[in-house]
């Protein structure tokens, strides 16, 4: 059999995540057993959520486990089966982890058109990316034209699909992002209306200051990735009968920035003089929607109306750089590990 | 004509409010304009809100001048009129102010029914307090049998109201109040499966281990009147896709138990792990239901299903004292000043 090369959690990260929480692990490629089939897997998604996968604590999804193969939604090629849904050839995505080659029993594995698009887009604009997006926008916030949008991490894999369904749905939407070059992205290519740079603003105050510039009418709806001091800058601008979706809180993840949360009487204030409603989402709670997803999202990538901007690490070797780059911003779209050639 | 007394806010509070923020005035009871009728004031209610107004700061209704009369909601009588909606003789409510008399054009007035109740249950159950309830338990949240809900403020006048009208839905009612006195009432009174004393339990911590123990299923929904300790210990016991109405704050107002308050991190945390809602809501957006909820409560009261506590202080110029106690803590039931006699 083949060789197969999967990335562990070798230990749970005190503070921050480093490469020495990951290791490296060589073995066969397994056979299938009854009703399982195995994937070499050609793209591996790298997102936020994974870190809290590391921690030993109580959330949405177990924890992984130290020595188990990192959790990771990928796209691949079923190479062997002994399920009767999948056959040898047919391209799957599905939470295949940090490896070469997964075995699977088929659960929570979609088939996706080969032809719809580049395979990668199923990781993104297609992918988990896309529908959280989607669902953040329609199911959680309701989303009308002529009503002006916050949507922070704006050129990240959700953020980026984010802005332009709501630009398509004839929303003004406000970017923010970390530095010039992605700001400008965010105008010129994904059409926001106006991206504000965290990075240069200094303080909340400023930050919230240049929000209330780009947005005369005040904030409709933000879709929430970040906290930290976006989420200082945008309270203040939201308006009467505004919503939040809750989707990611990167500016947190691992204990950091904890000195640019607002006190909560301020934030419970705001919630309750605004009659605002804030709603935490988890995407996983919405995959019954992919068929209507698919089909409104599917023919906007194909006409150009949605584009996706990838970060490409090649090799598996080399993904927990890249993931430990992304948690800190380092990345400038969707962030994506090719482990393998297209078939 | 008639002496008129009437009580002005003299200045802003600086820090908590106290009695020398307010003054008494003393003058004649105007003739009513064109359009216009005067209400000799019967009951006159006291609320949280009102400490809000006194302060120059962005809310969602004007604070009240310097020198005006202080806002509140009332029930009278009309004892002179020229204004065709309205006859000597009617009982009314409306805000009308600290005093003993007012004009008014008939601005947000409505007739009541003086044989549906006593008149003061105009001002608690049947009145902006039992509105307050159902539309946090209907409107906002969303109640369904088999439920467990946590009431804070539990004697209230909302709270109160809250208590009851989610026990008849079928829920299971956590209350939690200041008080063994109080929570004797919440449970034989109210209808409460249980209540716990936020004071008797020393920190957060040991108030959340009560709430667990009193809902063994985790909790559904929150209605949310006091922030503070309690929502620090409520938060950690609501289940997943709860909800929770912010109604009030009103531990956190004039600035107390600031200390109380959990970092935004975990609360943001919580609500995005948890997929909660969090809705503020100000019961004034809501008036359009009250023949809804008229319909609904009324027969509640008269068939003794719903209950009222009301905490009466006699005669206009107690009203600072009766007021500043409250804000503390010190009424029990719903708080009202009798300002004149029955018709």
């Amino acid at each position: 059999m083949t060789d197969r090369t999967s990335i562990l959690l070798a230990s749970r990260p005190e503070g921050a995540a480093t490469e020495n929480n990951f290791r490296t692990r060589q073995d066969e490629v397994p056979e299938p057993g009854t009703g399982e089939f195995v994937v070499r897997v050609i793209w591996m998604s790298l997102d936020p959520y994974m870190r809290g996968r590391m921690d030993d604590a109580e959330s949405y999804a177990d924890p992984v486990e130290v020595g188990d193969v990192m959790e990771a939604g990928g796209v691949g090629e079923v190479v062997a089966s002994n399920h009767d849904g999948f056959a040898a050839g047919d391209i799957v995505t599905g939470q295949f982890g940090w490896t070469t080659h997964a075995v699977s029993d088929g659960a929570m594995v979609r088939k996706v058109d080969a032809g719809a698009a580049p395979l990668s887009a199923h990781l993104g604009v297609l992918g988990m990316p896309g529908i959280t997006a989607w669902t953040g926008l329609n199911t959680i916030m309701g989303i009308e034209a002529g009503q002006t949008i916050v949507v922070s991490a704006a050129t990240g894999a959700v953020g980026g699909v984010a802005c332009q369904l709501a630009k398509a749905a004839g929303l003004r939407v406000i970017g923010v992002a970390g530095g010039a070059e992605k700001c400008a992205y965010a105008v010129d290519t994904l059409g926001c209306d106006a991206c504000v740079d965290h990075r240069a603003a200094g303080s909340a105050k400023d930050l919230s200051r240049e929000i209330a510039e780009a947005a005369p009418d005040g904030v409709d709806r933000y879709f929430e990735n970040v906290g930290g001091k976006t989420l200082a800058a945008v309270l203040p601008r939201m308006n009467v009968s505004g919503r939040i979706a809750l989707c990611g809180m990167v500016a947190w993840y691992q204990g950091r920035n904890m000195d640019e949360a607002i006190p909560l009487p301020q934030v419970w204030g705001t919630i309750l003089k605004k009659r605002l409603r804030v709603q935490g989402f988890i995407v996983s709670d919405h995959f019954d929607d992919f068929p209507a997803f698919l089909k409104e999202v599917t023919p906007m990538l194909r006409e150009g109306s949605v584009v996706a901007k990838e970060d490409i690490t090649e090799d598996l070797e080399n993904a927990p750089k890249a993931f430990l780059d992304m948690l800190k911003g380092g990345n400038f779209g969707k962030t994506l590990v090719r482990v393998g050639p297209d078939p």
